[in-house]
């Protein structure tokens, strides 16, 4: 077995160091001059007890600038990473050094383990220094606000005192502002032509609550180096007492006090103020709560537990342990995430909607983003059927308007009256949301049982479903469901369970459809009337992360489309409609909040069941992980039933932030990236774990047996064998379900995941790189893990091997 | 009367005119120089028909743009409206040039009225330049990204080609894209130490798909002026014909046609792709649908309908005409907008916690923008018992939430069983929402009689409601009602009217008490059962935009909270709570996503009626108009009811995007903005036509006399007079009602208000500075205006004077 890559990146954060990364509002702005003057402020206050870091470093050693530093700040320890002689920027410099170019990972694990040292050896500061201005690329190319920003160090920038550099400094703060870091002070030197330290004092007070320290600027090049020396002496010497720099230092000490004592207190005010979704508050305590300082790519930066303890004796015992651990975000932030936390391209796709246009009124209006967002998913969905997009806020909204739509159609077409409530067709445990509508569509459960309005409407089939058992894949058949649909059947690998024209041409689907008709029937006797289908294909995921026989879902829509009969009202006609893509039997709702938009690898999960649907909800990886969206598409001939010259006639359902432009640009960023990749071949490396061919994706067809998952196949079939504990698992796309072994029965308030939760939660207290973890979630006694769209294969292989490790305790 | 204020500024957008706004990365990058050479480039496709404007120009007039452009490209109309000699920014030079400053709009309205000038004699290219870099003060002092923003035109960023460069051109372009800009076309200087135009092309293509073009660097400066004539002129000449500028040229040219195609072909595609909320579609063409290219303020910007024509025909005969239009967001973008559209300040704030968190899981999690959002919230109401915040995504959401939390409460004190459903206690034409949780909520009406699992449950009040009717402010009683609740009384003013604790010294509220009361004596004799009451404090929003009498509904509170003998189970006791901030009675839901944070002029209408809600429900102005989000705010004893070991005892609701942290750190942001406006009289302009007295508004304590609107009272009560069409007209806050005279009696459904409304959207065709229009919602009989919280003096004084002219005709 190889050995797991290192842990991931833990932000550097002590109480008892104050890290503080200094940024340049362009090049030549006096960084290193006011790195020095900082760190000498500093030093008077904690004597010997001061650091400065330059990662990077580009230009003669005689004006490098840590020999700056070390001339005229002698008791400040300095160090440099990465020295190139060229004074160019450093992607540049470390090309043409002929030496290896360092990765971003490798620069911001050496500066996080600096500042580790810094804190264990008792410094009090630490300004580390970066290259020119905001975005100059770093080695690796990267610029280097977006190569910073996992380490989350609040900032120092300095602005520009000459010409042009108020919109230097406006927009270099934008640019780091965007990327979530913490700017606490801008500094520069006062000049008196240009004013622009009176000119953005005044306009980052109004505009960001942000003050902005105004420093002389040094002397001039003297004739003489000597002579320079003492000027420039001299002038740290005065500067550096100024109160104007030490109120930098006073204003950097508070807000590092403040920033830590917010982070500590934050459990317990959450707990006071805030009503948790889907949790028994009085069941958690502080530790217990996730208090999250940031997020980047795959990973949270959390408070560490043992730091959750108040200031006071925080400040002394534990002063260098580290205060923030990386946290595997393993529940993908309840299914959302896909692009990675802080994506930027996501982040300046809603910048630049928001800029153009904020919200805009969407009854009978139509904005860019909109637009290209419908007619993305549209083709995206290769669904010949779907034509209309209807903008909802989220996956439970979007199931209501569904349902409004597909309810109607039915009773419109078989003529039933107000009265004569229709109800769904679905699967067992489904769950399609928490609005009462939405609530409506699933059967009794401990979801909806102490839920004052709930009425469930209609009938759920049993079904059967797929595991990996002792490492063999399986199709499971109820117990109940035994004698209509045969015993449990063994497959060689998911990929066979998932030909389903394969098992048809062998007629495996015979008996799932004779007992989907003989029970429609039985309904139908007994009075049952019915106004849509709605099914989660291929995953059932709120109600346990359950992988359903695909071909069982088929059998059910194919069952239902041929079967009118079933559904119309007694002794009356109806019309058969002519378009080969208008609904029959009953409108078909595929409910894709999770299971679409790549979750399971594909765009559509309906593209497992060869089959479309009449109305397609899509949300959660919708917006890539950013912000709410929903979107209902239904067929031409679904919406043609509310159109009439009557008003009245339309469909009622509209929030006030319908398709609003910040969601739909993000969207359109969002799924277009993910097509690209898709197309691209970028998850060809997971594909390669012994699911399918790389390369034999392909967004225009997706062969039926290309199913795969960015969980390798190796771990899950060796986790299947803890046979002891696991009594199945499935992979598929970004999702892992582990379902554990579960005496007391009790569903989705059983505890039987929560011990192994509970270890991973515990995760590596000691890791190299300071503290992780991963965070998760459990559904009664299925423990899952969903990586997100950009995960690394690294992120994998470790998070792998925490779980084997933990499953065998 | 005074004239009414001149029209707003239409974004000035023509097919003919290919109008460019030339930006640069910083200062002295070649600004002049890439204009120079872009304007001869067009030059040569289209002699004489190329133009050059300098809206702003600082340094000695030999040194001037406008004079290198008349040198080197003599067949370019070249102009500059404001020239100062100074070489420092143009904030400085404007204020040392003892001249009027010129203000922001005066530099708008000169640059559109140029550019309009240029089209209709048939210029085909404008090239507006910048001054300094993309964040340079203008005049005024706000920087030019900022102020330019409303004109929206496309851009041209001249990158930054020396050491640093990068980062300037990377975060000019961020801060430009974060306002909504289309940069077009990046362009820099080739130059072979930095190797900028490598590294960005690169970037550029990766990040933004937008193309880079390099071109070479200008001569060095010669000994004698005429031989720098003679270099320059020989390098425009062959730069201005070489493939890489022409190729600009060419992309800008297919760029502008392709905005103008889509924005022709938009509302096409959107009546064939998208499903719109709320509306009839079989009723639509192309020119009801409002193009919205962008927004600013109080304005979108729309595309004429006289533009909504094929594209062949309208490149010829109405190549003239101004395709863009101001539009004043009438519905306050469906009751959303609150600081304007596009501000800054909310950008910024999206931008930042997209950059720093994205979205992250929030069961059991916490970060710091949804911490501070419900700190901020719990203070900013006042209102004792309410200590806790529970989130979701849209009005409707939280309503249910809101549902669920009090029947619950409701259900448990009373010992009610699952079997005997709770109904609730609201107003006649409420409404809350289009989920069938909120639905219900509902009495039966034309919203929900067509929504299939409609099932309304609970009672609802008929009431008093105000007017202003002839002039005279009124409590206008409904007819079935006059037994019980007495005539119709005139007052003074709406001050008097909702001055509720003087009226009840007067005893006015006891009969309103003893009818409420015996109604729910008859309701529980007949065995209806209820579990909360439900109202929207003061106005009822989408039930017609009714204004109720305050001192009824605060009479129903009233009567339920002393009377729990009405609403306990028959034969079973209860247990009275001790606690003062407990619910007595049932418990009361205020339903604020319309009516509070502001919109009717108050942090929380609750204070309108003198009492404090057990739960209460925030949205649509909560982020200032920009992003969905929801806040359902409850009392600790509602809380407790859901507390226990048992987690099914929880709360089951909770959507994925919870709490998400764009939306809590832009609603933080829009709440504290709100704050401060009020506590610094950002609205006594308003207050002081004819409503209060300013600076009586107080945060912490409201008088409840202190009742004002934007819209000014002489506007009200003149419209009113116009008592054959007009029935009544309330104003309150940023909102305007209109109750027209109909007489067909369909309510909602209504066409009374649609001629009115049809004058405002025809607007004026013919403003001086391009057309403009009133885009507007009506509510059946009812046509409604709504500010937002930023809208200003000068724009409700040109609404009003349209209004006043089309209600008259």
């Amino acid at each position: 077995m190889p050995q797991p890559p290192p842990p991931p990146l833990a932000s550097p954060l002590w109480r008892s160091l104050r890290a503080y990364q200094i940024f340049g509002a362009n090049t030549e702005v006096g960084k290193t001059v006011f790195s020095t003057l900082l760190a000498k402020a500093a030093a008077r206050r904690s004597p010997g007890a001061v650091a400065f870091l330059k990662p990077v470093s580009t230009g003669p050693d005689s004006e490098a600038d840590d020999r700056h530093i070390t001339r005229f700040a002698p008791d400040v320890s300095n160090k440099t990473l990465f020295q190139y002689k060229i004074p160019v920027s450093p992607h540049i410099a470390a090309r043409l050094s002929n030496r290896t170019i360092p990765s971003n990972e490798a620069l911001l694990f050496q500066t996080r383990d600096y500042a580790a040292q810094c804190a264990n050896i008792g410094r009090k500061w630490l300004f580390v220094e970066t290259a020119g201005g905001v975005h100059s690329p770093g080695p690796s190319g990267t610029t280097q606000a977006d190569m910073y920003a996992p380490l989350r160090l609040p900032v120092v920038l300095v602005g520009d005192s000459r010409l042009g550099g108020i919109s230097q400094t406006i927009s270099a703060f934008e640019s780091l502002r965007m990327r979530g870091y913490d700017v606490e002070s801008v500094v520069l030197f006062k000049e008196d032509k240009y004013q622009n330290y009176e000119y953005l004092a005044e306009y980052f007070a109004e505009h960001h609550d942000v003050p902005v320290a105004g420093v002389v600027e040094p002397p001039e090049r003297k004739s003489s180096p000597e002579e320079d020396v003492r000027a420039m002496s001299q002038y740290y010497e005065e500067q550096s007492q100024h109160k104007d720099t030490s109120g930098v230092i006073s204003h950097l000490e508070s807000r590092h006090e403040q920033r830590i004592d917010q982070l500590n207190s934050m459990a317990t005010e959450a707990l006071r103020n805030i009503w948790y979704p889907f949790t028994q508050q009085s069941l958690l305590s502080p530790k217990d709560i996730n208090v999250i300082d940031s997020a980047h790519g795959d990973y949270f930066q959390t408070l560490t537990p043992c730091s959750a303890t108040p200031s006071q004796s925080d400040s002394s015992s534990s002063s260098s342990s580290s205060l923030l651990r990386a946290s595997f975000d393993g529940s993908a932030s309840w299914w959302t995430q896909g692009l990675g936390h802080a994506n930027p391209k996501l982040t300046l796709a809603a910048a630049y909607a928001a800029g153009r246009y904020g919200h805009v009124m969407f009854a009978s209006g139509i904005h860019r983003p909109a637009a290209e967002l419908s007619s993305t998913l549209l083709k995206g969905m290769q669904n010949p059927r779907l034509t209309r997009v209807f903008f909802s806020d989220n996956g439970s909204t979007g199931i209501e308007v569904a349902l409004k739509m597909g309810l109607r159609a039915a009773k419109l077409r078989y003529g039933w009256s107000a009265e004569e409530k229709l109800g769904v067709v679905g699967l067992k445990g489904s769950y399609h949301g928490d609005t009462i509508g939405a609530m409506d569509c699933s059967e009794p459960s401990g979801y909806n049982e102490k839920v004052e309005w709930y009425d469930g409407k209609g009938h759920w089939f049993d079904y059967p479903t797929v595991l990996c058992v002792d490492g063999k894949w399986r199709v499971n058949v109820p117990r109940e469901l035994r004698e209509a649909l045969g015993d449990d059947a063994d497959f060689g690998s998911l990929s066979d369970i998932f030909d389903v024209q394969g098992r048809e041409e062998k007629g495996h689907h015979l008996r799932y459809e004779a007992f989907i008709r003989e029970t429609l029937e039985r309904l139908q006797k007994q009075g049952r009337r019915f106004g849509s289908v709605i099914i989660e294909p291929v995953v059932l995921g709120a109600g346990g992360m359950a992988l359903v026989d695909p071909l069982f879902q088929r059998a059910l829509v194919n069952v239902v489309r041929k079967s009118p009969d079933l559904f119309r009202k007694p002794d009356t006609s109806f019309e058969t409609p002519s378009s080969p893509t208008a609904w029959t039997g009953l409108p078909i709702i595929f409910d894709e909040v999770f299971t679409g938009l790549y979750r399971l690898g594909r765009f559509s999960s309906s593209s497992f069941l060869e089959t479309h649907a009449d109305i397609s909800v899509h949300a959660k990886l919708l917006t890539g992980g950013l912000v709410p969206l929903c979107t209902t598409l239904a067929s031409e001939n679904i919406f043609q039933t509310f159109s009439s010259q009557d008003k009245t006639d339309a469909l009622l359902h509209g929030h006030s932030y319908t398709a609003h432009p910040v969601g739909c640009q993000v969207a359109l960023e969002s799924v277009k990236e993910m097509q690209k990749m898709d197309r691209g071949g970028s998850w060809n490396w997971a594909k390669s774990q012994g699911w399918a061919t790389p390369g034999s994706s392909n967004a225009s067809k997706q062969p039926a047996a290309d199913v795969w998952s960015t969980w390798p196949r190796d771990l899950v079939e060796d986790l299947s064998r803890q046979t002891d504990r696991v009594s199945g698992i499935w992979a598929l796309g970004s999702v892992l379900a582990i379902h554990l072994k579960d005496a007391s029965g009790t569903g989705y308030f059983s505890d039987a995941a929560q011990s192994v939760r509970d270890g991973l939660i515990a995760g590596d207290a000691e890791g190299v790189n300071g503290p992780w973890n991963v965070h998760c979630r459990v559904l009664g006694n299925v423990l899952y893990l969903m990586a997100g769209q950009k995960t690394t294969e690294e992120s994998v292989a470790r998070i792998g091997s925490l779980l084997r490790e933990r499953l065998k305790e």
